[in-house]
């Protein structure tokens, strides 16, 4: 076949948006006709694209393409066929004509081993475009995928005798704003996201960037209008445009840079070590770029898009991944009660040479086997599935900010946590210990031990671990997002799914939907989670943008639940968890997470057992999600059904402001009685000063009521309802 | 203890030898008196030493120190005590005091696993001064240890409160020549130490430099004067210098860099991906620097000042490591008679999803079930121990160039390579079968696979590993002879212990004695092989200079043996082996190692049987070994007996001219009368023109026989020496 003029028969529309110029037009629209997209090969032979909303301008013209490493593709410039720019064996985003346009449509319904609903529709038209580079006698596709909800779009390299492997300098995607546009953001850094969210104009970005970037263990930004993935704006029109990319797999992960004269985002690649953006060998194509456009905030909330363009799940049995609600060891040494390190004593560990039963204990470890046992009574004794114990092993007394490479060997516990019998005593009372792997970024050393680490969890009845990455990647020089991260991320939930171990990665690459594809990989950090308020503070709003932007990638471990706000009551700490208790019971609704955390500690909820009380009754796994009230960083109201059964959980949190909720339970079945316990702010409820003012309510409701609840700022309310007998 | 000033009673010798402006000299002198060595704390306080050969200077006043990164040591400049010079934290090479000298007497007698020797002395003098630096409040030792052959030197740092972690910038140890002596070098690289050996004057190196870089796979310079160790000098008047090192380990490989109108060597670490050049956490120590000096070029032949500074043996049960004789199927590919891929129907292969059984076989693919059980049948029949068999593995056709991380799994053999069978058949013989893991440098892959590798190895009872480390490193950026990587080796090493395998690590950083410790690495290439007689032949001289450098460190696998040295008579190789015969014969005497390659094909040797007879007979270790004749590059005569047997084995190899060697066999046993076999050059033997002509002649020897020989350049003459009954 001639590939250089072939528009296939399944075209489904071809339209000519375009002036004059262009050799040649395709579109595509989503199945209900909402959005339709237009691709374009212009002036130069660049490749372009336009998406529209309900017949709307949603991303202006924008080009598409990569620019690979000069080192790797010898330079021959040469006069493209239709244009004045030069094109060499440097570029895949200029001297292309279409050779072959291919469309089809994809409806299927599929089941999420966990999620926020049981089933999941994938309905969308898909536009593939043959591109040829005739100097070259090369060719890429373009793969366009429309759904009502957005769009995804991916590169893809085929094998072939001129593109086989390939190095990236920098990807050249474009999205082209409309306007200058409302954006919740934050900076694009290539090692962390937990900053919080500024709220601001596209052109006030620049300015703003500075003041946003705290700091973190490790951080690198690298433009000040750099922004990360996902970012959701608002036009002025009420358009929501929430701009990501999914199944990042063997490529780095992808930020936005702004040229803010024009209002354009391109993509910027994170880095290697040295400066190279991506090793490729085709077949091989890109993570999709992502675009959710819908005019109601409650769509974006809705929509699937990220997950149904990962691929579908790739391990066979899945009967050892469960949804987990789990206490930790953790909250009290966040917030400098106790210590993860066993001594004082010494301030430089050699593992295997460092012998702790000769050294002086510092009496603050949190892991030791009087404290864990009374976690798990506790944990037991109130239906909570695991515990985690962080500071468990040996290394803890200078694992950070060393560059130090042999820094744990995940196997080998503190002299005063005994691995064997307290995991004995948790499996006597029905819950198992959850595994903790921090890496402190050393890598190498992690993958080294990997294997053994998983097995000793296997020989001991740990079937989850929380992992961490803080502070700078040792292979010195590369990065948490870059392409040598994200391959790690992958080979280590790989891996575990070997030894049938759910994976929590911290401080590693956002997530872009591959729980889908690998649902061991339950949770994430990747964001801001509570552990901030203990470091200072996170203003409300936080929990309310986060659903928006992080969440769509996959559960966050947020690690929600905390009920005495001033941690000055029980350690020296200073910071105030600026939430009131009752925000904090609605995240176990509005953060979705299949892991699911009581943060705080046995005596704080103690304390307040009847709040408690909805800790340990709602759900962590959903048949059903409704998103009933939704703005970014002001309001998010979530009602859901519990997976398996006839409970519904609703959860509403708020932003720097009150609100006043309605919610009417037409989703109840009609004709059938509920009891709802409702957890609201009390009237005199203050985030700052009165946390912990709330009520609980019983009532009797069914799908004609409707409730009209009051929020205060940074609080929130959460339900049960379940029904009478 | 006050460190300041004491002076330990121990020392055995202090003389001023420094001008006035010196705080303190200790000096040291070696058992015999042969060498002293000077320290001293000049204006400054930096720290600097002398060496003396039989009280005439060796090396000159040299500055000692080194030099922190300054992103992990916070600027505090202030004046020191004594100089004008500014210190900083940065600065481990000033602003010292001497606060301790301490000597003590070393001499033990330990017996090597295998080696040149059954029994080595470790006999020397060792001086250790304790350097206060008093506004940084921390100290440093500096220890010297001073054998008759040579001196060793080494930094320590004690763990204490400041200095605990700390980054190199860069060495500074320097070797201050007294003239403008005689070297035979080759060029300082980061990655390879593949290259001819120039003769030249330390003053021209520079203008020498670009003629002596040869292409490599992977390869990087430094400097126009930067040169490698181990490093070959002769001064004007007769004495011959070697600069090395031992003990590398955990710190990254050093190269020297000579201040060429000075004629002073400096330290020249290889850097990182991030141009660091070490990462260290105390209590730690460099690796010793190494001072061979002799009078006769034949006394750092039989020095063993590299494998006495190293620590020994650290396997505890060592029945399973024994040398090896072996063949391979290798220089048919080395050669392009055959090829290490199985196919030409891809140049593009993804493992695990590439099915090589559905794609046409090249009908050249050298590891090929009948073929290794012809080289099997052969290499049992003529008593070897082992057969190697590279390109036994999936990933060949693309496995080089690339930047490609996933190239090997180490584990799945091509379709046309039964891996049961033929082992069970070689096993059948008698023999084994020798594993090749080439790694493409992609090493965070194999560490991945090491484990499950070493485990095949085990099941199907390989004891030896080839592994090979072609390219540019991955992780991107690091070196083959950093840190990074030196650790690497190390690791695969060990790891290779716990599986009683045998490791022979080929484009690994050259060796520094670690099989003392480690006597399961049993060769190494890190220097030009044999395999570039194939790649357009190397000069007549080479063998008998890599016994002076590259074999201080330990034994190389050089793959000698070649019998046809005309390759063109089978392949299309235009290359020529420049080596008679016999010169190929004598390498198993004058290379030592316990891994001993009869590197040519079954055919060849079949040609040549009587001369193959030799290589048969010839011993892989050794009782003693006696350096009879030597002069570097010029010629080198060995005789050696072998261990647990009363023969004796002798050879001998020239450069570019012939040689007239006298024998006396005065090392037989008195009294007692043997049979010689005498391998020699024939009269009309000449490398380029005539390399397969010999003469094999049997007489009678007794310890009074002195043999007169005469070898062309490039060859050389093998004998073996058998009690008669």
């Amino acid at each position: 076949m001639n590939r250089l003029h072939i528009i296939t028969a399944l075209a489904v529309a071809v339209a000519c948006l375009f002036p004059s110029g262009s050799q040649a037009v395709e579109t595509v629209s989503s199945p209900s006709g909402t959005i339709r997209l237009a691709f374009d090969v212009k002036g130069g032979g660049v490749p372009v694209y336009q998406v529209f909303f309900k017949n709307k301008t949603a991303i202006k013209e924008s080009r598409l393409g990569l620019e690979l490493d000069s080192e790797n593709a010898s330079h021959q410039f040469y006069e493209s066929g239709s244009g004045s720019e030069h094109v060499d064996k440097s570029s895949l985003y200029n001297g292309f004509t279409l050779a072959k346009a291919e469309t089809s449509t994809h409806d299927e319904t599929w089941r999420p081993v966990w999620g926020e609903e049981s089933s999941i529709r994938n309905h969308y038209n898909e536009l593939a475009v043959t591109l040829n580079q005739a100097k070259n006698d090369r060719y890429i596709v373009i793969r366009f995928r429309v759904y009502d909800d957005g769009v995804g779009l991916r590169y893809e390299f085929p094998q072939q005798k001129n593109l086989n492997y390939f190095v990236i300098k920098e990807e050249h995607t474009q999205f082209a704003m409309t306007g200058d546009h409302m954006a919740w953001w934050i900076p694009g850094d290539y090692d962390t996201q937990e900053y919080e969210y500024t709220r601001s104009r596209l052109s006030q970005i620049r300015s703003l960037f500075d003041k946003a970037v705290t700091p973190n263990s490790s951080q690198h930004q690298f433009s000040k209008t750099g922004v990360q993935t996902s970012l959701q704006m608002k036009t002025d029109d009420g358009l929501y445009i929430n701009l990501h990319e999914a199944a990042l797999l063997d490529y780095s992960c992808m930020s936005l840079n702004l040229d803010d004269k024009n209002m354009i985002f391109e993509s910027w690649l994170t880095p290697d070590a040295q400066g190279k953006k991506g090793y490729m060998q085709t077949p091989c194509h890109s993570p999709w770029r992502t675009i959710q456009i819908a005019d109601d905030a409650r769509d974006i909330l809705a929509s699937r898009l990220i997950l149904n363009l990962n691929e579908p799940c790739k391990i066979e049995d899945t009967s050892w991944i469960h949804p987990v609600k789990y206490m930790g060891v953790w909250w009290e040494m966040i917030t400098g009660k106790s210590t993860w390190s066993y001594t004082n004593a010494v301030n430089s560990v050699k593992l295997g040479i460092t012998d702790y039963s000769k050294l002086q204990p510092n009496h603050t470890h949190g892991a030791n086997n009087a404290n864990v046992r009374r976690y798990i009574d506790f944990a037991a004794a109130n239906g909570f599935d695991e515990l985690l114990i962080e500071g468990w092993n040996e290394g803890w007394e200078d694992w950070f900010g060393n560059s130090k490479d042999y820094v744990f060997d995940f196997v080998t516990p503190y002299p005063d946590f005994d691995l064997k019998a307290l995991n004995d005593y948790a499996h006597s009372k029905g819950i198992k210990l959850m595994m903790h792997h921090e890496t402190s970024s050393s890598v190498r050393n992690y993958e080294r031990h990997l294997d053994t680490a998983y097995t000793l969890m296997n020989r001991y009845g740990y079937d989850a671990v929380k992992s961490g990455y803080v502070g700078n990647i040792i292979p010195r020089g590369e990065y948490h997002y870059g392409q040598w991260m994200v391959n790690h991320y992958h080979y280590a939930v790989t891996e575990a799914a070997k030894h049938h171990i759910m994976v929590n990665g911290h401080e590693a690459v956002r997530p872009t939907g591959l729980c889908r594809t690998w649902p061991n990989m339950v949770g994430n950090e990747s964001a801001r989670g509570t552990e901030y308020q203990a470091f200072g503070g996170t203003q409300p709003g936080h929990t309310a943008i986060l659903p928006f932007t992080r969440l769509q990638g996959g559960p966050m471990d947020y690690t929600p639940g905390i009920f005495e706000m001033d941690l000055s009551t029980f350690t020296s700490n200073k910071s105030k968890v600026l939430s009131t208790l009752c925000g904090q019971l609605a995240l176990y609704v509005t953060l979705y997470s299949p892991l699911q955390m009581a943060a705080d500690m046995p005596e704080h909820y103690e304390k307040y057992r009847d709040a408690f009380q909805f800790i340990k009754d709602v759900a962590v796994d959903w048949d059903k999600s409704l998103y009933l009230e939704a703005e970014p960083m002001e309001y998010i109201t979530i009602a859901r059904k519990a997976k398996n059964s006839d409970d519904w959980y609703v959860g509403n949190v708020t932003g720097k402001s009150d609100f006043n909720s309605t919610v009417a339970l037409n989703f109840l079945d009609k004709g059938r009685q509920y009891e709802a316990t409702i957890y609201a702010d009390g009237p005199k409820a203050n985030y700052l000063t009165n946390p912990q003012s709330y009520t609980v309510t019983r009532k009797k409701v069914n799908a004609k009521t409707v409730l009209k609840l009051h929020s205060v700022a940074g609080g929130g309310y959460a339900i049960s309802i379940k029904p009478l007998k």
